[in-house]
């Protein structure tokens, strides 16, 4: 079980994620994307410099945010010893704040199951986002672990992100967007009440019109920093049971390259902390 | 470079693929989908066992397959072994034979990158799944390995598949089902010669048309073992300079659970090999 989830046994996701956010009074997520390339000068360009770089960053910003969001891509790239990176990274973040797996996993249920078994079991993640192309019975294995939470991507930040997510198609009967229905399918997904979904900043139209299909979902919006995503639009998205999670990582994580980094990153951290309290009027 | 490209590097990838199936007389591949808990007999329920049982595998069969693909998930819920046994496994492959990284990836431009770092430049898999869901950008950062093939999702074999893939959507002033716009935009990332598509083959209908949608591109064909696909559609999609791969997994890994757990392999193999070629008259 998530050391975050015993405390609240009795609560469902949505809710221990308000309650978290209540008591660190921030919606604010930092993407743990290490590239060794723009590690700061002192840090060894090394998976044990990715796990001092982390160490830093969590001390520098950890009473400030409500999750931490390590993207699995950035450990896969450093080889075998990214895999012990990752582990003594979780092993930094305090227990009173959420671990999202960053890995978009996707695919047919048997092999799902061992996905969610690598995120869930083996890396005792709080949290996972997983695509939606292959259909609900490859996202089954992971709502099967009732504890933890799931967030669907939806909405994409990334420049193509419409290629796909933004063609009209026809669901029941009426003209939607395909991200429209992968929202209004997860809602029906959210039998445990762990579905949320993932809408990138960059999007503000579709972020709204994701809000209103779906209110009752928590919503990760990533893309807020580096991305140029709209921070106001996110923090619109916050209701109090439906909370929305604001992530940053690269503007966050390299703000400075020099030795004062972890300064940088916490005066960082606190701006976009107090920008989305600020747009939320919370 | 991958080992396999090294020799011919004039050709593009779907070639080089050709080539190989020509020179092994297969067009058979191999999923390497190790389940800790259903190892044969006097194999060790550890990673050190699944490299063990992978290495007997290959050696039972690496002259009836033109591909090995390993699901990446299933290494990575052996935790931190789990890359090493990977890496030994891929090391066991003879260099005649193509490997196809299963992982699905699919994430924004800059985390692609690392996903394709990873799968390309630590481990040199000669091919990759990709998860079109973001867009071309995101599918981008794989294509530049010019030398390596991106066999992008299209229609998967999962019962839940249609729920998204089949919904009908307008492109170009045409009404498609989803997995044909993303077979036709997949030609369109064709530039570098080494895009193919997976499709599976428990949809037979949908393979068909895949087919005629995109006849220059290579296809995987999952699914003709454990989940019961049609292997006379999947041999019928071949086409000379645009191969089918015919791959299965569990019918073949585990088709004995007792010592002689290769050589029922190796039976599975032949049968499965032969079964292809009468169905395309090869």
């Amino acid at each position: 079980m998530a050391p975050w989830a015993k405390s609240k046994p009795e609560l469902m996701f949505a809710e221990k994620l308000s309650s978290i956010i209540s008591s660190q009074r921030s919606s604010v997520c930092v993407g743990l994307d290490p590239e060794l390339g723009r590690l700061p000068v002192g840090i060894e360009r090394s998976a044990a410099g990715v796990v001092q770089f982390n160490r830093a960053i969590v001390e520098a910003t950890s009473d400030l945010v409500c999750a931490y969001k390590p993207n699995l891509a950035f450990y896969e790239a450093l080889g075998e010893p990214g895999f012990k990176a990752l582990a003594e990274t979780l092993a930094a973040i305090p227990l009173s704040v959420v671990t999202i797996a960053d890995g978009k996993r996707g695919d047919i249920g048997n092999t799902a199951r061992a996905y969610a078994s690598a995120i869930f079991d083996r890396l005792s993640f709080d949290a996972a986002t997983v695509n939606p192309y292959p259909g609900e019975d490859s996202i089954e294995p992971f709502l099967a672990y009732a504890d933890r939470g799931v967030f669907v991507v939806c909405r994409t930040s990334n420049p193509g992100a419409a290629e796909f997510q933004n063609l009209h198609v026809t669901y029941e009967g009426f003209e939607r967007t395909l991200y429209e229905v992968v929202a209004l399918r997860a809602r029906e997904w959210n039998q445990r009440g762990n579905v949320g979904l993932v809408v990138g900043a960059t999007a503000p139209a579709e972020l709204e019109r994701v809000r209103s299909l779906a209110p009752e979902l928590p919503l990760l919006i990533p893309a807020v920093g580096a991305q140029g995503g709209d921070i106001a639009a996110a923090a619109r998205a916050h209701r109090a049971n439906a909370p929305a999670i604001v992530s940053a990582s690269r503007s966050i994580l390299y703000a400075s390259s020099g030795a004062d980094f972890a300064g940088a990153a916490r005066s960082r951290a606190i701006e976009l902390r107090d920008a989305v309290r600020a747009a939320s009027h919370r």
